[in-house]
């Protein structure tokens, strides 16, 4: 029997079901889901929560005509299912396969790809003045975004651009109210969206200049859709902006994302359907290392406080938080405001460690620069997921980290190699009272140990030679990869040195004087090659008139899609072998450049 | 006789005196600020409509401990005149002199230095957060923000964190409310305080969990010490936040600024104090360059849109805005907004031109890498105030955007050399619909006209020599330092090739060639030397085992004090005879290494 799912190839199927087979439809779609997802790992809790929602949107708006911006997109999964790409769940955050967030590539229905969150009202912001500008008046873009974006700035920017009472121009925003972004939603907005859903409070949208619909419940396919309609009614009409608050759940339909109290199975790995559970033990993580450490060193030092922005326990802060609930601020997707917050602690007397997604540290560039560092402040930054951090893809990778925090004047920054020396350098960090630090680390099970055989003005040398052809500067994790191809080059014949410079950059002048002794330099960094560690190394030995040439391997100054961490790497060059055969090819190249050269 | 003025060396002074007294001591501040600032330059409008409110703040509050934090801290001059500075004001932001900012050196009660705008909302929460952890609840920070700064996005992910009703905490918040940031301030906000003020409207911040209080007259000295009083009660009390609403008037008591339509006088250069007008005739600028050629484009093609923060005529589009109206959208402090609307607008079908200073782009790293680059839209930003600026100090150098920007990947960066270079880049960046392009430029009089003598794929070689001994890569307007250079090193037998790639970032491959036949490269630019066009080019020529040496000049990766362009770019080795010396000298030293490389 053909399922009513199967007979949604895109939105303009949905507006032919009735009220019944609509409910039938939403129930199918939440089995797909949970299948689906289950089987390849992905966002769980947030689709579960819009079916409703996305069923309501394509039947009332005209996707593509209309439209539809998802905020942090990873909500689009239901979206996807009715546009067309079902049959792709398959392969969902595969390489090559489904995107897990919205794609342009994938479908015509698809508008912002990016996963950082609050964006949404910026860009139906920019579409509403695009199409008033082209005389495209009945087209009405239309933004979803939850409570917990709303934490986040940029969102606040845009309302008071949308709101602005000079202007007209249709536009519609759903302010998917779950009360959670991975944990609740904390804060003054929070506070207001519950007195709003309990009818005691002013809107603050309203006050803002958004004309504003009473909650709804998102789960209500008939409310929904009458609101919906309502609001493109007025939005038309008046040519304002018009804001629907629908109060869903995370994890709707699905008892054990609903009774989950952590995250509502925000996003799962590969889990049993029936108890949405792994089977799979877990490797201790760089996280939860982190986590242990930082929790024991709050316990000796009162003045240390974290921060983490509305992601508590994926950054690892769960156990200090427990231990010590008051030196714990989650300051909501606010990167901006978790770092200023600090650099104020700071002042105050404090220690703070802000605890981040690399990826979403670019948020808070300037606020490192000018609120942290201008002041000196001891402020210890910790970036995980650092480096390439694989199925989230291109907006999840922390691949600009390093290049981009080496521009902070007087911030140090660390790369740990193993769970060891991100004990150490957390220390260390936290140690420093004289500005700010960094550590930085990636997403996965942290690996064996790596002892130094000895160490040269604060550089750890992990591997030697009797040769002295090959330096080789492994940044962080890459150290066990580093130490893979040395091995494989020694059995050529071929000496390299491994060294780990611990803190990263700025680049440690010692370096120059161990590049000055070997005939090749191969840096090896999972960051983007643009102004990264290897491109600080080339500088400082042209600096210092150190003629060893410089093979910086790192990633491509190139969006990188999705895929397993492991793959990635080794797609640019990063795993022992390849590594091997480049450092084989590059001595080679250079003797016979060299010999030219000499003749010349 | 002594003035009052001369009598407060210390902010208990000022609670030595009576009303009359106060009455009296703003007006002579009111006349020593229009001397003092018409004699140096600086920041006069904003001073001169926060007489009152630093006096009163100075009276309720007690500095350094009840720390007060000048948002955008150009509005703090009279705090300096308060806190032991007067003196100083003689020397007022010249090299060495009193900072045109909150200085931490210069006095305790100075918090924070950073004049980019929004953040003194996190700083006070940081700060209140420290308070109570070490127990000493009787310490209130006090924030003062204007309702220009209240666009930007920091201010309300700090609102969020501290209406947040699941603590208490003590602080106070002056909303300096003149409706206007440089120009009359925009959107939803605006039109709220509006509402505020005449009383017909519920407060989104008492919504948001600050208690506030009704809007006061901020030049109403009584009145406005009451309210800050009774503020200072209720937090103490309640252990919660307050706002005071201050209406204020920017240039208050001095009928130039008063009557100043563009910007109150917001910042001037040395004027006449009698007419707050300048007796120096005006040399055409990069800004108004641009400004003129944005217009010329936006006439001949309708999909041209620009976006100001809240700079319209600082960034040169006054003009535009007048031709074209609905065509230029001043979004606010909200450089997130900026950018990701024009993702949004591009997404739509238009081209958006984004005009802001080098130094507030910082804010949109994120925006411009996640939101325009990753779509690949045809976005083209202008950097005005790119490189080393002056006056403004560590916080307005445009100094890291190549190396920031850089990082975006297909992002296209030109720096132009001259007029001509500027308008030819401006049309080429707006031409190219297959991503996003960006040009940078300095403050400054755009100066004399630099021909190419011929084009190398797309490089600009400006002067030749018969020697192959130096290539020189000029960045944008150090083109005529770099000739003075070559002229110089000339007459020394010394032949210096000059070349401006026009497109600097990414690095123009074809550079590696033309460093092949020579024997030292020298790359100038005034940006941070970490990560930039020099690094990029040592990296290039490491890449493709091309041995001339790389020096890379540029700016050392710290905070630049503030001081006239010339003379920091001097002390940075960047004039025409530093550079020859340098070069010179660079020469010698590399003849000798490579002799002793053979030897060895």
């Amino acid at each position: 029997m053909t399922t009513l799912l199967e007979k949604v190839c895109c939105p303009a199927d949905l507006r032919l079901l009735d009220a019944d087979e609509l409910v039938a439809l939403a129930a199918e779609v939440r089995e797909f889901l949970v299948d689906a997802v289950c089987r390849s790992g992905g966002h769980l809790g947030p689709n579960l929560g819009v079916v409703e929602l996305t069923i309501a949107l394509h039947r009332v708006f005209d996707s593509p005509r209309d439209p539809i911006v998802w905020d942090t997109g990873h909500q689009s999964y239901v979206h996807k299912l009715f546009t067309g790409r079902r049959a792709e769940f398959g392969d969902l955050r595969g390489p090559g396969g489904l995107s897990g967030y919205p794609s342009r590539a994938e479908s015509v229905h698809d508008v912002a790809e990016n996963s950082h969150a609050s964006t949404a009202l910026s860009y139906v912001d920019g579409l509403a003045k695009a199409f008033a500008l082209r005389g495209e008046r009945d087209r009405i873009p239309v933004a979803v975004i939850g409570d917990g974006a709303m934490t986040g700035g940029l969102a606040w920017e845009a309302l008071n651009n949308i709101g602005s009472a000079a202007h007209d121009r249709p536009l519609v925003i759903v302010l998917n109210d779950n009360t959670r972004s991975y944990a609740p939603t904390v804060g003054g907005v929070a506070d207001h969206l519950a007195r709003l859903r309990a009818g005691t409070a002013t809107s603050v949208f309203g006050e803002l200049g958004l004309v504003c619909t009473r909650p709804v419940d998102g789960h209500d396919l008939e409310a929904l859709e009458t609101a919906l309609r309502q609001a493109r009614g007025l939005a038309l009409e008046r040519g304002r902006p018009v804001l629907v608050h629908a109060v869903t759940v995370k994890g709707r339909g699905y008892p054990p994302a609903e009774s989950d109290d952590a995250d509502r199975m925000h996003a799962v790995g590969v889990v049993d359907p029936a108890t949405g559970r792994t089977s799979r033990p877990s490797a201790p993580t760089w996280t939860a290392t982190f986590g242990d450490e930082i929790a024991r060193i709050a316990a000796e030092r009162e003045d240390v406080v974290a921060i983490t922005a509305a992601m508590l326990r994926p950054v690892g802060l769960h156990r200090f938080a427990t231990e010590f609930p008051g030196r714990v601020f989650d300051v909501g997707m606010a990167e901006q405001h978790a770092v200023t917050s600090a650099a104020g602690l700071a002042m105050g007397g404090m220690h703070p460690v802000v605890a981040i997604y690399a990826t979403f540290f670019n948020r808070a560039f300037d606020q490192a620069l000018m609120d942290v560092a201008l002041h000196r402040l001891p402020v210890t930054f910790v970036l995980d997921r650092a480096g390439v951090t694989g199925e989230d893809g291109a907006s999840h990778h922390g691949m600009w980290d390093l290049s981009l925090l080496n521009l902070v004047p007087g911030l140090r920054i660390a790369a740990p190699r193993d769970a060891t020396t991100l004990r150490a350098e957390l220390r260390e960090a936290v140690g420093d009272d004289t500005g700010p630090t960094l550590l930085r680390f990636p997403k996965s099970a942290v690996g064996r140990e790596l002892p130094a055989v000895r160490q040269v003005d604060g550089v750890d040398v992990l591997s030697e030679c009797a040769g002295e052809d090959v330096l080789m500067v492994s940044v962080g994790a890459l150290a066990s990869t580093c130490l893979e191809a040395a091995g494989i080059l020694a059995a050529q014949g071929i000496g390299v040195t491994v060294v780990d410079p611990r803190w990263v950059l700025p680049v440690n002048p010692v370096l120059a004087d161990l590049a000055a002794s070997h005939e090749l330099v191969v840096t090896v960094e999972d960051n983007t090659r643009a102004g990264g560690v290897g491109a600080g190394v080339a500088q400082l030995l042209h600096d210092r008139a150190i003629a060893t040439p410089v093979c910086s391997v790192g990633l491509l100054p190139e969006f990188l899609g999705a895929g397993k961490r492991a793959d990635l790497l080794s797609a640019a060059g990063i795993d022992g072998e390849s590594l091997a055969e480049r450092v084989a090819a590059e001595l080679v190249s250079r003797a016979e450049w060299q010999d030219v050269e000499v003749v010349a």
